[in-house]
């Protein structure tokens, strides 16, 4: 492996000192890049894409070509795991993806196994492998899940949902039942983010898309436990250095105190919660990442700018902030706003950052 | 008008003694009754039940004559206003409201002007006072409004949203325009709020339902001010007692000390937070309503009862406790699961109240 030109990203979210704010954006790598738009057309449908492991390393590295990004995330989606699992994923045009067999009842929930992310999830883990040998050491690559609770909600609504009112059903009425399909889906998780560990990626990411529709109480039993299971089996070094883990419940901004005490390196953080809070919560425990509103793009590259520097100035001095959206980007936003932002980041932490210190990192 | 036979809810709202704690349920009139689809399919349109007060009344007293009930609430939209305003309103099926005429421009915010609830919006208080006549007293009446806030998402974006782009476009570009607007709103509900107070409602709830969507800054700015405001403007008082404010952000749990020092009665609070933190952190200066997660209903009975017990210990002793849901109750769901929550939180909440302090009230 090639040494990191640029650890910035892997370097903040270990609280180490860094030069300046390094910044990713979620679904950095999307439909609002016309390449995309043309890669994705090419490849056939949404998971075509996931499933090529050279194409997947092409729309990868799109947004780093275009922006000066500190890190590259995985092309891929949160629902490979069901899929392999044998619910068979497949997408339809305005109702989001959908399992042709959701996950219902006890035997649905026996009959589930644990893939082996290199057959199963072969394509993931070659993914990785090509992005890392075309990455060349530039920046770093995230590699990410889903979090149990998550994946959860997909397969047993068999797709996306309003009210949930299905998997809180089996929650409510069969918590055993809820608590071996977690199992089986946590040990999946584990074994498939180490498998991208050992493929190459540097970091990983854990979404809690929908942990934020839970009650505190059961947040921490249906969410957080299992999140926290996965951290504790997780390899957490590669290649001479620790691998950050980044846990994200979107809408969990009034549990981060407990997020933090999973072992976690660092949290991702929606706009709802303000970062100066944050950090006097988790008491500088951990790393933040986030957390401007992606809408925030549609405004004028002057109002972005001032809405970075609030961001930046709500963090404050310091090592331990990634730069990040408080959600994915919006597929409607101008690509070039996207660089107003990155540009800004940059630019505009500076300040926040002792002089002399550098996140460029020559030779190893 | 006569006494009020039941006025728990009153006083729960104004943290004074009760027997038990009060119950209501957010859209308690709505599509999950077999009653309601008929007058509904009887009506038309939606809105044409919501501008017919005959109907209006019916509705709004159906779930009073299957559960024994606190409170009754105004049969209505939050669209009425925007709807006054000139916008267009319409529904669409699957789609949900939208606007003929969104407000996107100076000259269209400029165009606005504040309606005459007697007036346009003359329907919405004969419907008060036809519902008052037939209560005859039972329980009181709570009229409600959306938030200015709210109402400016469906205004500017012309009906429901997923990301919000337009609306917080100019939020982030035109602050100065949005500011306009949201003043008219304000205006608008403060003097419709108040219409219906004179016309007979007893209690009045804001609904904040998009302010949670927001930074903490931005919905201080954009919603909780102008909250403060409606609250700052209306009559308290009628009929001899108080008038008690709500005000409910959904997800706005994070704020709650902030509303609570609106000068508002009591808050409501959504399952994602704790009651007994949120008792805490209000430091009891404020009533809390909730916040049962509506899912619970899709639950057995005797699981609707733990949840129901669980949620009325983390309120746990004395006064200042309406129980409700955290969020208005689905359409799938069985009525008698309703019924099993409203008795569940009459039995088992008198252990919470001191005995012989009574509810109910014998003349006046």
């Amino acid at each position: 492996m090639s040494s990191l030109k640029n650890d910035r990203f892997l370097r903040a979210l270990l609280r180490e000192p860094v030069d300046m704010t390094p910044v990713w954006m979620m679904r950095q790598a999307g439909r609002y890049l016309p390449e995309y738009r043309a890669t994705r057309s090419k490849a056939g449908s949404f998971m075509d894409l996931c499933m090529n492991p050279e194409l997947a390393c092409e729309v990868t590295l799109q947004p780093l070509d275009r922006f000066p990004l500190d890190a590259a995330i995985l092309f891929s989606d949160i629902l490979t795991i069901p899929d392999a699992m044998g619910l068979g994923l497949y997408f339809t045009e305005g109702e989001g993806p959908r399992f042709e067999r959701p996950v219902q009842d006890e035997a649905a929930v026996a009959a589930l196994g644990v893939p082996d992310p290199e057959q199963e999830l072969g394509y993931v883990m070659d993914a990785v492998r090509t992005i890392r040998r075309e990455l060349d050491g530039r920046v770093p690559l995230i590699g990410f899940s889903g979090s149990p609770w998550t994946l959860a909600t997909y397969m047993v609504e068999g797709g996306g949902t309003k009210n949930f009112a299905q998997v809180k059903g089996m929650m409510f009425d069969r918590p055993d039942l809820m608590h071996q399909l977690l199992e089986k889906v946590s040990a999946s998780v584990t074994s498939y983010l180490n498998a991208q560990i050992a493929a190459g990626a540097q970091a990983v990411m854990i979404f809690d898309t929908w942990g934020g529709v839970l009650s505190p109480a059961d947040y921490r039993k249906f969410s957080l436990d299992y999140m926290k299971r996965i951290v504790d089996g997780l390899v957490r070094e590669s290649e001479g250095r620790k691998v950050p883990v980044i846990l994200f419940t979107k809408n969990g901004g009034q549990w981060l105190e407990q997020m933090a005490a999973t072992g976690c390196d660092a949290l991702g953080v929606d706009w709802t919660t303000d970062l100066a809070d944050a950090r006097v919560r988790v008491r500088d425990s951990v790393a933040l990442q986030g957390n401007i509103d992606p809408c925030v793009l549609n405004a004028s590259p002057e109002r972005i700018r001032d809405e970075v520097a609030k961001v930046l100035a709500s963090y404050g001095h310091g090592p331990g902030h990634v730069f990040n959206l408080g959600h994915g980007i919006h597929p409607n936003v101008n690509p070039e706003h996207a660089g107003v932002l990155v540009d800004a980041v940059h630019e505009l932490s500076k300040a926040y950052h002792s002089p002399g210190v550098k996140g460029e990192k020559w030779g190893d």
